[in-house]
């Protein structure tokens, strides 16, 4: 992955991946190859749904899987990657056909998260 | 959403919302809730199959739904914002809990996409 | 459940319902609804999704499920019965809508994959 | 399919597959090929919800699908059986290794459902 180029500003490498980037990615390839005709709300959220499953096949015969799936192989580990990825381009190409802010939403949801679920005071861990 | 700063370049706010921050703040907030002891890759998979059935109804009875998805009410816009966001946030954890960095995954998904289905020489659509 | 009487034999109860039984009840109940309007194939297919996804959200942070599901509570083993049903139930009116014979279908599938996975011969474990 | 004797009873052919059989059929396929050390409940979720992904993809691309699938392939409409079967199969394994009657289960939620969306009457149809 040497020389994957990521941010809008190619400066900081792929840790800082935007989602605007990938929409405007996501946008461009199908532009590009003429599938806009086909990139309809339901039919995304469709290959959505198949990525998922694909994703869920690279861990159904496996059992518990610790973090960082430490005893995978080298190629499962990069195909969970690729499985991983193509449910988040399909989930930010899905966002942007349907007129959604996916990142906006995102930051949103945790803010509603931490009202719905607040977390202990702080200094309740440190008392005494 | 003050002070959302996030993505590649850092300034337009929540539309560059980063992969990066997203990973930070989910990690943030189940250490704040001591949820990490739940958070195992299948839990994890599995919690976002849950969210994925979530969007999927909100789309089941539609029929076909168009671009923009222009008649839908704004609450019902407002629920599919916070389905496609629960997607993405458990999404963003699982990766990070299974090692994958998701956005250098998902660029170089972009990348392998690109020569899988190479692109209609731009040239050849404007010729004469 | 007491007069459930479902199966092609008509004779042992439950334990013999069949697709056919279970399909027509589906038709019925849709019908006097006057919900066949709604159910296309995409309509039910993500209706099946969405019921998945109940599904997947009963075993989301129960960690490794040893079978039989001994220590769960009596609602959670309804809950789950509930939940197995209908994703069966939208599985089954889908066939039906696709013009699919589920059971034939079923049993044609299980030819096929005993062709796929061919079973030891069972004298090799006799053997001696 | 000729020939294909489905029913508990081995009478009526495919169309009265039972939940029953299809459930013994599994678990001894599952038997004589040693396959039931993977048969854990969470394991076979995950394996379904890869067969709902495989599903999804026979309708991703199509736009809404008419009741019927009357202009499909032939070989897409085989392929649609084997995928909605496949759901079922596992479907199936999975409930008997959870320990739950499918059949009973569905014949309830049926009924449940009936409580919950009570039919019009049927003379108010014929009224006049």
């Amino acid at each position: 992955m040497d020389g994957v180029c990521s941010g809008a500003d190619g400066a900081d490498g792929a840790s800082s991946v935007s989602l605007e980037l990938l929409k405007q990615k996501m946008a461009d390839f199908a532009k590009e190859r003429n599938w806009e005709q086909y990139h309809f709300p339901r039919n995304l959220l469709l290959a959505l749904v198949g990525e998922v499953g694909e994703l869920a096949e690279i861990f159904q015969w496996r059992g518990e899987v610790p973090k960082g799936c430490p005893d995978w192989k080298e190629r499962d580990k990069v195909h969970l990657g690729e499985e991983l990825a193509d449910v988040l381009l399909y989930l930010v190409r899905l966002s942007d056909i349907c007129g959604v802010d996916l990142g906006a939403a995102a930051l949103r949801k945790i803010e509603l998260n931490a009202i719905k679920y607040p977390a202990p005071a702080a200094d309740t861990e440190n008392k005494n």
